[in-house]
């Protein structure tokens, strides 16, 4: 071994499976004396809400605090008003006095009219929640009273002792315990421990967390990039996961891949933490240096956890604290700080295993692959198609952030597993609320920009207090791939533009072809221009189809059973050319965007695709065709109440108006039922 | 009419249905223009958090804005490596300064070796995240290089394009759709912002709101008490709940019940305030202005919902503003401001309706008689009793704010019925997550001191990372009314203490009778002392049993069905005496510290009831016998895991300490397992 490679290898990760390296880790901290739930602090009420109690907190006072009166009306003594019926009311001396001497209220000087002289009166005017006056055992509400003069009333029934009275310690007693140890305060609680007489609460103190962020190519958020740069955006997440969880976090300035500053640095956070996070340089190559930190300060416990995505994990222990080091690729970051440094803040808090997600069941709508040996956290949309839930999987690339944004749930495929069927149950972790699932518009097919703006004007309400939104989840696997889910029944919905070349009519016979005897709906969405996409200038000269056979181009293409494949595949047989001519034609993305995408970035010179992803990104356009996009909808949705909110969006002129500023769009015919077939 | 009573009657209450209430209100908001969503703001990402997006998000930068190395490894020309086989490897010349000039790393220098002259090298090192050179478009993995020299690699296999690299824009292509309008921002939301190159984020205004607390009597939270002060609360609660949904509450000082005070606050408020909430004077009393204030400022809308609790509600509209009226009773005030000023706000942050709560069915296990004409809404304990999920009705009075706390889920009895029967299905709303309700030992039957204590023992877990903690919840209603919930699957275990006249044994007798075939075990918690409770000193003098009937003593008793009246009345027959011949016999608490604190107050002179409650009130206590208090366990709860913690806790020795604390207690036998019945 020399050069560049002996330091790359210095270490090797050996993934261990996650429950033991939990484990392992677990017991390292209970020995160092690190697993104790955190120390009270003593927070003003105001401050607590969130919070979780230290220990049980007991009453200081009762409440009511005095027998109070509960209604409008006059107090008095039962026994004064035994044999009262209406043919016999009983008439009773009635006074305000008490009540203006025991509460001193700012009106009763006016309101108050007392029996004048006389000794005491039997009843006394009281308000809700005055005092009741000595001796006197019940409250008659206003509206019970029959005759009232200026001091005297009369009654036409009896009452119990203590009737609308809220005797002292009807709510609370004093000593009695109100909240226990551990638990999370919520409004009412912050109002009983008030009520109780208390004005602060001894709450967990929250558990300091300081992430060290690692690595020479890290510029802030914000940044102008230039290659090689790495916006420093993981530490902005997981701090916001240990707010989350209640801990308090902290983000020291980044560190360059340097042993001894990471090590120095990890020094420092050490002393004012609970826990320690380097992130990144968890791995085995040339620049990670957390193995070698933690083996320098404390003990090296586990290197290598046996989970995708996340395997590059370090747990140790140092100077009798947690010191960990956790994947660069945001998602393995987001699932490992999950996995491996929820469970600390939630024992830390007194709130171990308390907030497990819930679980569904569902059906995956594709097969999954997952190496055997490694626990995958597969990330997938949901939503409820008919009597079913459906799991979309989404895409699986540690470094896909928006694949954390488009989740709905999470699926483990445990590591005996080589995978899962299309098809099989599921149990899903929720990520989002169930009832924000169930109100899931699943569109699988064909990709369009349209669907986005869709996706957006309908989490857009009209003012007034409106069902709730609608979401639209949408799926991009190309438009047979969606009219394959709606006979599966795994979506509302799919958009489609297949051309059929012998009739030139777009996707009817292929529903026809696949979708057998399920009903449906064919809506139009748009028309569209579909054409080549070059760089600003068309520095190439491209000028038309013939021209991606050149030697000198490479092409870019689009995934096997889209639209645009079907298409380009099409053009290439009437130009009598074979697809191995094509430089490129065997890279595949899955949107235009991607396509333009790749254009813009120089890799290959052209693709096929919309003109308004040309547009997006600031490219050249050579229209080629105008093409026809539907909507396919099973008609058992197209009647839903769910869907209504699409369907009417389609005839909204604001939306319409978007979509065509997009370019290259006719929303001549948007929301015509072309026909319904089947 | 005169006096206080024609100030008391000024305004009727015309209580209406909530729906219709809210309809006027909505329809009278959107017309005054206060409906529509709250402007944008742009807050940095790091602020962001649980904020709501006040736009579409587009992305400014792709990510990763470069085509990237996917993998640490060396980057080639997938052209170059065709033909490779293991028995032919392909050498291909490496070099490394590519990466130095890129990504210009401190480390870099030492570690590169880059081909020495002779043109460029064919392949380059490259660690994960570095951008692929100029004309390469693969990487291979640096555990699957062959041979290693230091201007020289070879390959066994060759590869395809694009293998190993991440193109630019594989997770997010510029312009594209990052998060659509009105969508709450979750930590990896923050990352994909950030990642599609932004650092700030449009999100909606939080809403403000003022509260406007409002009396005379009103003292801040932790005062000293005097007969009629009541601690200002109501704004705590609120403030915490609007935080929670999102809004920005601030609290003005108390106001006095003076109408111009209250207008002129009201004025203020209104001028900085999407909201103004004014707490209390809402109903229809003398001291009663929040209707007047309203019709003086805006327009009077309601006064007077059908709900129970909470019916006296002022809604109304002023400066094109919504200002309400809410009631004082603090399970009133939170309970209207969930039905009332709740959509406002999710309706301003764009989120209306997205917070429904998970709704579970259960059997009510007792009768619940409702007023019909108001919709009433049921605070609920909720427990999983083997198959059954069980709903026991906490204390519904308006002023119990420890109803909230103890709430599992909340009951909706609809304004046409009146109640429910025992046992009767019910849908019941979560206001907990599901997982802690199933994880809840439900306990009804009698009350004991040490339940709390053991109550709060179970939240504190032992330091490991557990399982989650038990909660226990527990209910009084008599050992009698505990027995009868075992029998009829509604609870896991009965605290009970019957004494068998005839035999002079506890419980056993009983079981049999009332839970017929219902196998049980019988385990000991404590032994007590019961025994009378006289204020400080004994002022009444009382020494034995006996004097409960002289008649210049008032005595509170316990309620029907509970253990301590069952011994009462084998005591009073004993003495040969009548129960009609106590004062206060009839006046009922459920628990012996409400028995206490009405002695405490001087409400009455005398309870039986067990040292403990005593001792906690600072009372004298004049014991009468030593009693035998037991959990009365199905035996397929007693083997259940739920209860293995609780079984447990028996034989702990801190909480043992702790109960012996209390004073009172025998804790010899606790945990015996007295007998099997059944």
């Amino acid at each position: 071994m020399t050069g560049r490679q002996g330091h790359q290898r210095r270490y090797y990760l050996s993934d261990i499976p996650l429950e033991e390296a939990r484990d392992r880790f677990h017991t390292a901290l209970r020995q160092a004396g690190a697993l104790e739930p955190r120390t009270a602090e003593n927070v003003p009420l105001a401050q607590a809400r969130g919070r979780v109690t230290a220990g049980p907190v007991w009453a200081v006072a009762s409440s009511p605090h005095y027998d109070a009166a509960a209604m409008d009306g006059i107090a008095v003594r039962a026994a004064d008003t035994t044999g009262a019926t209406e043919t016999a009311p009983v008439s009773l001396t009635v006074g305000g006095t008490a009540i203006g001497t025991a509460i001193g209220t700012v009106s009763d000087a006016e309101t108050s009219n007392a029996a004048a002289g006389g000794g005491e009166p039997q009843a006394v005017w009281v308000n809700t929640g005055d005092p009741m006056p000595a001796g006197l055992d019940a409250v008659i509400m206003i509206e019970n009273l029959h005759q009232v003069g200026d001091d005297h009333v009369s009654i036409m029934a009896p009452v119990a002792p203590w009737q609308h009275v809220r005797p002292l310690g009807e709510d609370i007693v004093a000593t009695e315990l109100v909240l226990p140890e551990n638990h999370r305060l919520a409004a009412a609680d912050l109002g009983a421990c008030a009520a109780a007489g208390l004005s602060r609460v001894p709450v967990r103190r929250r558990p300091r967390v300081t992430i060290i962020p690692t690595g020479n190519e890290l510029v802030p958020v914000g940044s102008e990039l230039k290659p090689g740069d790495i916006i420093e955006f993981n530490s902005l997440m997981l701090s916001g996961l240990l707010e989350e969880w209640g801990a308090a976090p902290s983000v020291t300035p980044p560190v360059p891949d340097v042993f001894t500053a990471i090590r120095d640095a990890a020094i420092a956070a050490l002393d004012s933490s609970d826990l320690v996070v380097i992130n990144a340089g968890s791995s085995a190559g040339s620049e990670d240096y957390t193995a070698l930190v933690v083996e320098e300060l404390g003990q090296l416990l586990v290197h290598g956890v046996a989970i995708r995505p996340g395997h590059p994990v370090v747990l140790g222990v140092a100077r009798d604290k947690p010191l960990v080091g956790i994947p660069g690729y945001p998602v393995s970051a987001m699932l490992t700080a999950e996995l491996l440094l929820k469970p600390l803040i939630e024992q830390w808090l007194g709130q171990a295993g308390s907030s497990r997600r819930p679980v569904v069941h569902a059906n995956i709508t594709r097969k999954v692959v997952s190496p055997t040996g490694e626990d995958e956290f597969l990330r997938v949309k949901l939503g409820r198609v008919g009597e079913k839930m459906v799991a979309t999987p989404v895409q699986r690339g540690a470094g896909v952030i928006m694949s954390l944004v488009r989740a709905d749930g999470m699926v483990r495929i445990p590591r005996f597993s080589e995978g899962l069927d299309a098809g099989s149950d599921v149990d899903v972790e929720l990520l989002r609320p169930l009832s924000e699932v169930e109100n899931t518009v699943v569109a699988i097919g064909s990709h369009d920009l349209t669907l986005d703006l869709m996706s957006s004007f309908l989490r857009r309400l009209p003012a007034g207090l409106s069902p709730p939104s609608v979401n639209l989840s949408s799926s991009h696997v190309g438009s047979l791939g969606g009219l394959i889910a709606l006979r599966r029944g795994e979506a509302h919905l799919a958009g489609s533009h297949l051309l059929d070349e012998d009739t030139g009519e777009y996707n009817v016979s292929y529903i026809r072809r696949y979708l057998g005897d399920v009903p449906v709906a064919l809506v139009n969405l748009v028309g569209r221009v579909q054409g080549l996409i070059v760089r600003p200038g068309n520095p190439m000269g491209i000028a038309a189809l013939s021209d991606l056979l050149r030697r000198d181009i490479s092409f870019v293409n689009r995934q096997r059973g889209s639209g645009t494949r079907v298409l380009l595949d099409y053009k290439l047989k009437e130009l009598g050319a074979s697809p191995q001519e094509l430089r490129g034609y065997e890279r595949e993305e899955y949107s235009h965007l991607a396509v333009a995408a790749a254009v813009n970035g120089g890799s290959a010179d052209v693709g096929l695709g919309i003109l308004s992803a040309a547009r997006a990104l600031g490219l050249d356009f050579i229209p080629l065709l105008n093409e026809q996009y539907d909507l396919v909808i099973p008609l058992v949705h197209y009647e839903s109440d769910l869907l209504r909110p699409l369907l009417d969006l389609l005839a909204n002129p604001e939306f319409r108006k978007a979509v065509n500023d997009l370019g290259g769009y006719d929303t001549t015919n948007m929301g015509r039922l072309q026909e319904k077939i089947g």
